[in-house]
């Protein structure tokens, strides 16, 4: 599959050179951190400032005029053929978790500014304007709220966060002013539908099916919606010497068969995933019989019926589990993010640009979070994934190689290029 | 089955109020402790002395030759027909864990004392003496080791025990001197096998069998040997949202197989049983698929031939488990103990007894380990269990009913008189 790319109109020397541009620059912002040897840059902090700068400067050495929007999200504008069009927004972050990987979210906006100084270079002008934009948080390192950026832009910022405090006890509105904004002003980062003609992200997958797949990027079919449970099952602690087996009320056995039901429950829907990650065992003691056990069910999938039917179908094999081993139980939803379907003309688009990388196009459902998923709210969405080693993400180790970052740049390159013979 | 016991031919009055002494008795002991509003009495402590004081008073009193050993032991002799015979040994122990119920090994040193003094009044000699013991420490509370006082008594106590440490700092040796005993005399304490006939102990069952029968007392066939396991799975932690369901190496998934192979092989075996108490998830996320899980698992069972046999299905299905789903897998014996059997004809004797009260004989081991234990490396052993309420041990809500107590006490009474008729 990893045959070489083919060229383009948009001049070779240029194309040759946007994976090791990108990467360069990926490398410039992984040095912009708050810890030495680490990369965190969170929300409103002076990293973010310094990145904004640097990104800021690459916007404007592209042909993009170049400001920071009121949330701190960076806003680079490439108008079209005819001034004031509705912009395709080419998306994702520039904040960071704490000692990050050097890719998530940041190639996504470095990608967005080569591929739209390509364009400028070549002298290209879309139906549409181009609006690459850096969002100043997705992670929610710093206040636990996440996607502050996108949310703020989608206009689905709550105000009550901002009484938010940081590990430190700053609010969020403090944190604001002292970054140089105006916690009052935030609404001024909201954009109308009518000014954005589609929602583009380009991400690192975080996950490991391009690289089983041997495929450098793929396109995104879903962001999956997610639901999660928090369980409890309670039985009898007891001596473990002296109480029969017929005669326990085993919690963590019990827990056992839930797990195991969890792991069936999501195998038998293709595309769903569910997730027992915490699980807490009481008294604990090597020589009890475990009396309470807690845990959580994470579950996600690209289509929320299925996510539902899985759901109902877990929580009944918990309590049937519960009720056959005489464990009381208590099941409680403390999460629930419905699912977000790209657009299928995008997805259509994206397909046929990774075709004509040469790439077979694979469409996967996104199991994390992304801004796109915020974006869906006010535009159409499509998302190009870029393959990462071993699926790593979150970690120092996140990589991405090169050539499957250039393939990246030239799949997006070739989507915003479709858009000139067939404008949306 | 309650049906009220027969009378003997020791006095009436005398026999009616057994139980309600042993209980006073048992109540007076429970008063002296460490703690306010809880019971604690550990090893060389002031508590330790004062108890030993009362019981050796009440000794005295049933006509018994009293002292304290080498290693803090109270042992009450009283004598046979024919002085320096083998003795039977009727012993259990005097020492709580923290926060202890008041019957847990106190009760059958009280029973014991309750049974010699009847003969007494009686002027019964039999052929054997009688030692009523106290052990100074079977719970090990202070320096985590146990058993120490039937150890020294039956020459296995290892002298490198004397350099642990209690939370506080203190060495055993060090605590042994400040209680007014030598360290380097514990060897006086140890008894030849040739003075010892037999070893009795009665004591409070601590699990639910006799409940769920409905029996006051019942005759221990064996103490079971006792097999841990500390077992570590290892697998690949990732995001809950982007590994697929087939691309898991879900550490947790697998002890949860593991944990229900043991429950599986455990009850395939009748009187074997098997726990897994202590279960650890790392990272412990709710959205981070489990990359490692720790757990423990404990078999006991009468007879060493079946708990190997289970701790072999046990061990191959955690191999299997871990084969099938690509985890590493570490499986460590962390402790081994056989298994003690109760002298068969020792058992007779007490079943014989249990009838002549009118009540069922029932067998039952022991899965919670014992001085018996211990004591069975140099004399034959017989032990008899009274029913505790809801098979509940080590905390406050421990409880025996007096009329359980009085049958047990009339029981025991009945196998020592047994041996004046058919000596050992």
């Amino acid at each position: 599959m990893l045959t070489p790319p083919s060229t383009t109109s948009t001049s070779p020397d240029a194309l040759a050179s946007m994976g090791a541009r990108i990467c360069e620059r990926v490398d410039a912002l992984a040095a912009i951190s708050a810890e030495k040897g680490a990369i965190t840059r969170v929300f409103m902090s002076p990293e973010q400032k310094r990145a904004s700068e640097l990104v800021l400067g690459w916007m404007t050495e592209a042909g993009m005029d170049a400001r920071v929007d009121a949330i701190g999200n960076v806003v680079g504008r490439y108008e079209g053929a005819a001034p004031g069009a509705p912009a395709i927004l080419v998306a994702s972050h520039l904040d960071t978790v704490r000692n990050a990987g050097r890719w998530d979210g940041i190639l996504g906006v470095v990608t967005g500014i080569e591929c739209v100084a390509a364009l400028a270079r070549d002298g290209v002008r879309l139906p549409h304007a181009i609006e690459v934009v850096g969002f100043s948080d997705e992670e929610g390192a710093r206040f636990g709220a996440t996607m502050l950026g996108s949310k703020a832009l989608a206009g689905a910022f709550d105000p009550a966060l901002l009484k938010l405090r940081d590990g430190n006890g700053v609010t969020m509105a403090d944190a604001i002013r002292a970054y140089g904004l105006d916690p009052e002003r935030i609404g001024e980062a909201r954009r109308e539908p009518a000014e954005i003609a589609a929602y583009l992200e380009l991400h690192i997958e975080q996950g490991p099916v391009l690289e089983t797949c041997k495929l450098p990027i793929g396109c995104v079919s879903a962001i999956c919606g997610a639901t999660r449970l928090a369980v409890t099952l309670t039985g009898a602690a007891g001596h473990a010497g002296t109480v029969p087996m017929n005669q326990r009320a085993d919690a963590l056995v019990g827990a056992a068969a839930a797990v195991l039901a969890v792991e069936q429950a999501a195998t038998a829907t293709r595309g769903l995933v569910a997730t027992v990650g915490r699980l807490m065992v009481e008294p604990g003691g090597a020589n009890v019989i475990p009396g309470h056990v807690a845990f959580t069910v994470d579950v996600r999938a690209p289509q929320d019926n299925q996510r539902f039917s899985t759901l109902k179908r877990i929580e009944e094999s918990i309590v049937a589990i519960a009720s056959t081993r005489g464990l009381g139980v208590s099941i409680e939803r403390i999460h629930d993010e419905p699912a977000a379907l790209c657009d299928r003309a995008l997805q259509d688009r994206i397909d046929a640009a990774i075709e004509a990388q040469r790439y077979e196009p694979l469409r996967l459902a996104s199991g994390a979070g992304h801004d796109a998923m915020v974006m869906s709210r006010i535009a159409p969405i499509g998302m190009i994934f870029v393959r990462c080693r071993a699926g790593l993400s979150h970690h120092p180790d996140e990589h991405a190689e090169p050539r499957d970052v250039d393939a990246g740049a030239r799949a997006l390159l070739h989507v915003l290029k479709s858009f000139e013979a067939s404008p949306l």
